[in-house]
């Protein structure tokens, strides 16, 4: 206990050393907080040109997947955390048997990284989730289907690699057979659900959680693509408090330390069931730098660093719209009338930091606050509209 | 106006670079908004510790007094801004002179860094201000008070080179007196107030203005330092009314850009006048970063960027700390019980990064928000009454 209490001390303004696997943006944002901490940071990343890289105290470039570079890496730190699932794992368990502290642990990525274990662990657990099927690749699948062991509409995801929709594909039919690649699988029934909903549950060391209220994921009804996180989400309390509840067990199934953002489906019978997790900061929580008593960056520090958890709640009403590239722009990034957004009440930009922009990238958010959550919904419709990423 | 729109467009992920001169807590919050806005930034600091120096792209170590210093470092930029009064202004004007945008401008700082000229430019506005009397040194002083030109006792100013209540005195007596150094100073009438206040105006160079809501200083009741800033103040409606009135003259008569803080008495008969100004992000404004819809330092980015203003209402109450070195301790820091303070609602710390702490040292600062203001008063009260700042 003694120690526990120098140790926490330590952190700030010390000789203490985090070192955060990943330089993007959610690492980029992590560092605001550790700089508000004045807690030392080491970064990894393979980008020489990393969002997260001026404001670490000391930046290396390198792949997060080599296990000499990361374990090179994370043996300068104290404690080692990540913002990106793609790391080595071999590593991390080495520095952990080696006494450097990691959270979230490698035990935990190890069941999240494969879809295919994160399913078998909530079967296990008698946490809600979608019917599935692992296969080890295409042609296992193809043959259960000419078999009729099983039928078409499903959901098929890569069990490795999957990031913001990629690695994930609805098969309708044989033609869409042909879309997905000859990689370890899973194949999930499609489910009719009412919203998508995501909870952010934050637990550190000594088993203290708490939960962030629940934000819903509104889709453009067309492109199959998440416009706005809005929070909180326009659900019954009840079906809120139930959505809470299940992501606070699927974190204390994994005696996990730091965020778990759990996404979920509301189901037409207002069931909640566990579409899958994140074990760090996450989209759908950026709302929290505006709206929240505490962000979810420095919820993310105060767990790994067995301090104590800040509040969850909400300051006002948010909604949250990504800022993606623009299809047909490939280049040097503009972002066209971003002057006029920042005339409308509440707006607030966060920009990245990448140079070049792509179709689809993620380049930045906006957040939009407002005590009426309808007039921040209005409010972030105007901005989608307005603002564009393209090129100069 | 075209011209307006490229160049506005043009300070996110390009090539447009912004001077920051000093590089302390203010530059390093300042920073966090430069990085939220993927503009470049240039910092000027005379200590190789400064707290910016991490997160700008290009720190420069050198004399913030010393013209070619300035003027060197400034030639780099676009647009140049500063975070301390104390910069050479003849290097900043030169700079103008050729055509890099200086906000606030030398102008406005020539106005306000000497306190003489300060007054009397209040004077000439018809700006209400305690009356005072400006003396080239000390003996110009005492032949007055011989001379019952003036009697105690009355306030004591240092003309030049104030800061965190450095250059200030009482002056009850003729013992008192021999506190204070010869330096050019003006003497002010003591006014009796029931509060010290603080409004912060913000402006940007097409003239749009806006004030953010009236803050109080409370003063500890023995030691003459103030112990918390709360937000909103706790006066009337018209009291706050006419405080935001004053406030903005004040600003509109510099014709200011960017933040002015203005700090203001509020008389027994609840007269506003103006005691100073910083024109600059300002200790009063701290508790924006959790309790505004837009926090200042971005919004002096705006300003100074000819950008839109962002909203200036609260979202919450806010009741802000500062964190100074307990007496008696001198060297690198230690914050005892950091750890206690963060297990209390609605409480962030901020710490500047300063490795050696000092008596009375401004080492960082804590917000308090709470959407029950007094609650935030009790909060604030716990966290005072338990963190300290000694060494290890």
């Amino acid at each position: 206990m003694l120690t526990d209490l120098i140790l926490m001390n330590s952190y700030f303004s010390s000789d203490f050393k985090l070192a955060i696997l990943g330089g993007g943006q959610l690492g980029k944002m992590l560092l605001y907080e550790t700089r508000k901490f004045d807690i030392q940071t080491l970064v990894l990343d393979p980008s020489p040109e990393a969002p997260s890289k001026i404001a670490a105290n000391h930046f290396v470039q390198g792949d997060l997947m080599d296990f000499e570079t990361v374990y090179n890496f994370g043996k300068q730190a104290d404690v080692v955390t990540f913002e990106i699932e793609a790391v080595n794992i071999e590593a991390l368990e080495k520095l952990q048997a080696e006494g450097i502290t990691v959270y979230p642990s490698p035990q935990t990525l190890r069941k999240i990284q494969d879809k295919g274990v994160q399913k078998d662990f909530y079967t296990e657990q008698n946490i809600p989730t979608a019917a599935y099927k692992r296969f080890p690749n295409l042609e296992a699948l193809r043959l259960d289907l000419t078999a009729n062991q099983m039928s078409f509409p499903f959901v098929w995801k890569s069990t490795q690699g999957g990031y913001d929709g990629k690695g994930v594909q609805v098969v309708r039919n044989a033609e869409d057979l042909n879309k997905i690649i000859d990689v370890p699988c899973i194949a999930e029934s499609m489910i009719p659900f009412k919203n998508e909903l995501a909870v952010i549950v934050v637990r550190n060391p000594k088993g203290e959680v708490k939960s962030y209220p629940v934000v819903e994921m509104e889709f453009h009804p067309e492109a199959n693509q998440v416009e706005y996180v809005i929070c909180p989400a326009r659900i019954d309390e009840q079906v809120a408090q139930k959505a809470r509840e299940v992501a606070t067990k699927v974190s204390e199934a994994f005696g996990h330390v730091g965020l778990l953002a759990v996404e979920l489906f509301q189901t037409e019978d207002d069931d909640i069931i566990v579409n899958e997790v994140a074990p760090r900061p996450h989209n759908s929580g950026h709302y929290t730098i505006e709206g929240s008593y505490t962000n979810q960056f420095e919820q993310h520090l105060r767990a790994i660093l067995d301090l104590p958890l800040g509040e969850t709640e909400s300051k006002t009403g948010a909604v949250m719209v990504n800022l993606v590239g623009e299809e047909g722009y490939t280049g040097d990034v503009f972002y066209e009338k971003i002057e006029h957004i920042l005339a409308l009440k509440g707006v607030i930009p966060h920009i990245y930091g990448k140079r070049e922009t792509r179709p689809f990238r993620k380049m930045g958010h906006v957040t939009i606050i407002n005590s009426d959550l309808s007039e921040a919904r209005k409010i972030a419709e105007e901005v989608k509209n307005t603002i564009k990423v393209i090129t100069k």
